[in-house]
């Protein structure tokens, strides 16, 4: 994790987003990798610096976020939890605690990602959950929206859904699940990825509640799927509110594989 | 409703209590009824007297709170819903409104209310949703929890429970609904009855949960059912968080109960 480490730490964590300004650390404002910079810094007088799975946007949140970091001092696991969770705030918890070696890198040797996102159609909001779900005040229809998820499975270039992370990037991924399900009166879609493009999620789910409005076709969503990059969605990005990040998975041999 | 109302409305409202100073009216704080006689005092020049099925707690949350009021003015009732929730804010929400007669009071002529009560119990807190769920940090059984609840089904003197709200009033109440389930993980119980208490929700799912996790037992409830008002309980009383006021149910002829 870094040179002078001699532990190196797994967390899973989850966190509700809407306080933050995403995950990642950002001077003067609040973000949930700095909450646990801060809460890790209190507890063992170390500033580690934390690597993630995945960054989430500002109001998203997340379910089993992925983290790794080092420290020069040896800790229990159970207490170096312990010690975070109580420094931190109620809508950030440490669900996992484990040693790793020092060559894991939480984002590098992901296997699988997997994202929920959540709607809510109907005439009126709930005021309870709104944080967590994006209310569409119309009837969303499920079949359409599922041959919509049905397209995007396999490698496609999803240049028209979101962009590479790392600038010129490869926008091309595969994605090996695509469900839409409705539960307790939500729809919910999921998505399992080998990678997410910047947006991808918010993408998809905007273009599916599209489809499933009737604003868009399966069809446009085939054409998108057909010329990457190559024109402007039909469809708006779904908002923060709605998306959750739910697992990350990594193989038993933690091989990378995004070297 | 008032005197000089010419036209009466009953709204059914939902809302996330977390950042209120509960349902009622205080000056200086942030009440539910505060946001809502601000909204109606923005929206139709006038002030009008809200009155509710019942009060809830500081950071306890509402699903079908029913309320009513008069205006002098007459308003049509979708009108009235969109002006309404287009100046509250977005964890306050008009399910419903409809006309109703002069002589129409939610909290006098309810027949039945039911309020939910969920708690989370295993070793880590949800991040995603703390504000909605009591966290116990243990394993807590249902079967016990189930034989418990059977106790409080009929017409007792709930004295150890709760107060009256209205001073030296009767402390008697019939319950005829309390169900434990477990839900997604979650603990729901559920209690319906003619009317309550003030804390009785919470000191049930106080009593409740302290028998799932074998620190109290069915007997102790037995016991505090059968000398009501002699002892102090053995068990604390839940926090808000994990209330949720539920419905309010009226008879047809919605004759007043509690004259």
């Amino acid at each position: 994790m870094s040179a002078e480490a001699n532990a190196c730490y797994r967390m899973v964590i989850a966190y509700d987003g809407t306080s933050y300004h995403g995950w990642q650390l950002q001077p003067q404002l609040e973000t949930v990798q700095g909450e646990l910079t801060r809460a890790l810094e209190e507890l063992t007088g170390e500033r580690p610096r934390i690597r993630a799975a995945g960054r989430t946007d500002a109001g998203a949140h997340a379910h089993g976020q992925v983290i790794a970091f080092g420290l020069s001092s040896d800790w229990d696991p159970s207490a170096l939890q312990g010690g975070c969770q109580a420094r931190l705030p109620e809508d950030i918890g440490v669900l996992e605690t484990t040693r790793v070696g020092s060559d894991f890198h939480p984002r590098r040797m992901a296997w699988r990602r997997t994202y929920r996102y959540v709607i809510r159609d109907g005439v009126s909001a709930d005021p309870v959950g709104q944080r967590y779900e994006w209310w569409v005040p119309d009837r969303v229809e499920e079949a359409p929206m599922r041959s919509a998820a049905r397209l995007l499975l396999g490698t496609h270039d999803f240049a028209t859904f979101g962009t590479s992370p790392v600038g010129s990037g490869s926008t091309t991924r595969t994605v090996d699940r695509a469900d839409v399900e409705r539960v307790g009166g939500l729809l919910r879609l999921e998505i399992r990825a080998d990678a997410f493009l910047r947006g991808m999620m918010r993408s998809f789910a905007g273009a599916l509640v599209a489809v499933g409005r009737g604003r868009a076709s399966v069809a446009d969503l085939a054409r998108a799927l057909a010329e990457p990059g190559r024109r402007t969605p039909a469809w708006e990005v779904a908002p923060a509110r709605g998306l959750h990040q739910w697992r990350v998975e990594y193989r038993a041999s933690a091989t990378p594989v995004q070297p």
